[in-house]
């Protein structure tokens, strides 16, 4: 039978924080554990702590396993009793949960004991103590490893790294160097995407199929979609669609959602901005509070203008405008379907569509300036 | 007798990707091998290959090995007459190519038996089938390593990656971390070079002595020549010249050439251009589409705006020209050879030589506005 | 007894560096020696060393050893008097010193004989040769273990990495991963602080508590305080404070004071310049040769222009100030306390305190133009 439910103690650990919320790359040793269950079926867990570290510990479990987080006796014996006479897996001290890749680290792994059994509700719900009823009645469970000490966690980190990446890489996907990728055991990611060295994804991070991520790219809680390509870049609480690409060196800060066949290009931010289908971004450009429609090109040097000193304020640009290299706009400011703005100006007022928007001085040529003139090249 | 001619055959892999056509560190096993035999002193190939592989598997040979691809039995036996009585190293099966660091990797290797062996010319040409003419002819090749199965192919990874930076290091190149460098065999490294952490050389990628590269550093298909300082940078298809420094956060994108005693600075990206010896492209600046002479120094923020939503022009710089900061180069422009362009002008014609241009607008001081203003900064 | 005082032999290496000054991930191994020394409490030393070789062999020491380097008997003779009745470490040989974490890498130690040893400094004053002196009276020092050829030192690269960050890590540092990070031994780090992978840490760089570090991160000779976020940025010879949030992608160059609280962002470069508290610089921004003071506001694409092809000149930029989108500030020019520049302005005369400044042109549409114009999106 199938264990879908477990209880799992948190421990206080004399006035340290408690082991399995110590990280590990980052991440909380809560969180790979959590992970971990997860995959083994589980959906249902109590978890036992201390209430000043209850926050911290729920943030650690993903959506898969509903939750009930308590150090309340009644509430307790309450969730024990709803399970009437299914198998649990109790967890009583802190663990790794190595999973179906136990024997691949089979060295490491030594006897759990009663630090993580199965035993059946109705056992524990007639029982004095956990302790004696997983003695009386328990059955060891494959797969765990304690981590008895703080100082352990090291060792476990190069073992959770490549542990979570082979579940990946038999998933079809493609991982350059398994010692330089880290993703929190909380990702997805789809078959044919390639991951190359320096890449770090965290969080509720989803990146689809056949994209090239990294190298040395940072996403966090960030959605991707497939064929898109994102290098050396950092993206956070954002999505991006399919067939874009991403950098080299570009920031995407959060609250963006980036279309299909995009390019964030170089030297660029984005932030609390949606930007459509088809739009170029190449280099050297801040779009921050705006909204930016499809097929638009930006040049180099563009600058959304969101902030006077006491507020922020929107951008609008609409379908396949132009906005020509090193220009201002000033929200609120809307740019119309099709407008073309030139290069070298400070766009204060709307831009109606189809118009050419210019404000900039003509150019003026003093000859033979440079030779007359003090201003020479230093030697 | 030095061994000079391989046969080597790929074979179909039901449905799936030959394994000598998987990336190992995203570049396929075929090339790991093929630079492997080039530096046996192997410089012919019979590459034996499904006709839809064909393509895919000759990009991974090196100019240095002159091939023959065929799945023609006519083309392989005449192949095989044209070696008469030369030895030949003949591989059957995907195999990786530990050469003379096999002892380092002692543990890694088996019995290759039928799988690489030397046997002559002569011997394959009066034979029915390969496999019975090396079971009775051949003598195995020592250094080679069967991967039987795909899944095979991420232990390799540490492997070839150290394979390879080991005759790097033999070879006077300073590699600061072993774990943390990705060398194709394509590429070439000078003496006195160091290869610091993070760095991503590819495809045919030549450095010269006494150069700097990385930390986290990509270069695909670059040529570096000596004295040069590439750091964390991106650099593809393009060229470099000597005493010259890049980055950090720098991209030159392909068919670029560089000088020496260049500087091309920090958030610069540069496309398409030639850039001359001695010009100092220090910041925030794109250039694109451009020939850049002598001696030239551009301000921060630089744009050489090359599109006009129609077309791409050209961006023409003579020597010891002056480009000030925040300045727009619309193309197609000439700026003459010595010409001064004043900070923040958007130059729309050609500038003459020694000239000053300059277009921009008059400064006006409204005093005691902030005080009265209701623009304030918001706490 | 505690020992305190050393003698150190560098020999010449026939013709090549000696080992002790050949580099292990770009820091001379002396330099990883001097350092363990200073931990065992050697707070002496006299370091016996050919002439050519003094200046690089005097830089590797750390402050808190006084340090006498000769090759003259005399002064040798005259070091060793002076010591009295002390114990004295004496190092013959090349050696890494692996310290109180010998036991951790026991496999890679072997007997070090007379390469490290103590003996009394009256037995050393009384004998003709070290070496027999030390056959006679030494005893053999523990934790250390001989570099007998350079091509060893790519083995200890892995094992002095590991070595220094376990110490680190035992003083509350957490390290995401001990196989992607380069601290050299000089560097020192607070408590609480967190080393993300890609971090680099070199020379007498002194972090505080509670920072992050990196990914992708390096600093040299950077004083950095507590609780600061350095992301993805390179620091050299400059100091930054308490809470202070630097990069994705910033570049702070030599001789820069940056304040608390202060932000300075993505694709920002600072040169030769204070920022005090409060400021901060967002973006796309380069500041060279400035004063800048509190709770400043950097526009997007700001550029100090600091060079006119002559002379460089320095800004000052008073407190409370707000400079505008793709401002250029030609230097030498003051911007007055509270004062507000208008964006896309090039400002070339000092502005007074509270003034709105402003230097551009009105902005004119010439509506139906996109419609009429040939310049269209190229399909």
């Amino acid at each position: 039978m199938a264990v879908k439910s477990a209880v799992l103690f948190i421990l206080n650990n004399e006035n340290n924080r408690p082991i399995l919320l110590q990280r590990v790359m980052g991440t909380p040793l809560l969180t790979w554990l959590s992970n971990g269950l997860s995959a083994r079926g589980i959906c249902r867990c109590l978890l036992i702590c201390p209430e000043q570290f209850a926050e911290q510990a729920k943030a650690c479990f993903p959506d898969s396993i509903a939750l009930t987080c308590t150090a309340d006796q009644n509430d307790i014996s309450g969730f024990i009793a709803s399970e009437q006479d299914e198998e649990m897996l109790v967890i009583t001290k802190p663990v790794v949960d190595l999973g179906s890749k136990s024997a691949l680290f089979a060295e490491d792994c030594a006897d759990v004991g009663l630090a993580a059994c199965t035993v059946s509700a109705s056992a524990l719900q007639t029982s004095d103590s956990v302790e004696s009823c997983l003695a009386a009645h328990g059955t060891e469970a494959e797969g765990f490893a304690v981590v008895s000490e703080p100082d352990e966690l090291p060792d476990w980190q190069p073992i959770l790294k490549r542990l979570y990446l082979y579940e990946l890489a038999n998933n079809g996907v493609e991982i350059w160097d398994y010692d330089n990728c880290y993703v929190d055991p909380s990702v997805r990611v789809g078959a044919g995407t390639v991951l190359m060295p320096g890449t770090i994804l965290r969080g509720k991070t989803v990146i689809g199929e056949n994209c090239t991520i990294g190298p040395n790219t940072l996403l966090e809680n960030a959605v991707i979609g497939n064929h898109t390509k994102i290098n050396a870049s950092q993206i956070f609480e954002s999505s991006v669609a399919d067939h874009t690409a991403v950098g080299p060196f570009a920031y995407i800060r959060p609250n963006c959602r980036i279309g299909s066949d995009v390019k964030i290009g170089d030297f660029v931010e984005v932030k609390n901005s949606v930007i459509d289908d088809g739009t170029k971004v190449s280099h050297l450009t801040y779009i921050g509070d705006s909204d930016v429609g499809k097929r638009i090109n930006f040049g180099c040097g563009t600058v959304t203008v969101n902030y006077d000193r006491a507020k922020k304020f929107r951008t609008v640009i609409e379908d396949d405008a132009f906005i020509g290299c090193n220009t201002n706009l000033i929200a609120p400011v809307t740019v119309g379907e099709g407008a073309y703005i030139a290069a070298g100006s400070t766009i204060t007022e709307n831009v109606p569509a189809n118009s050419l928007s210019i404000a900039r001085v003509r150019q003026s040529n003093k000859e033979n300036w440079s030779t007359n003139n003090k201003v020479k090249e230093k030697k």
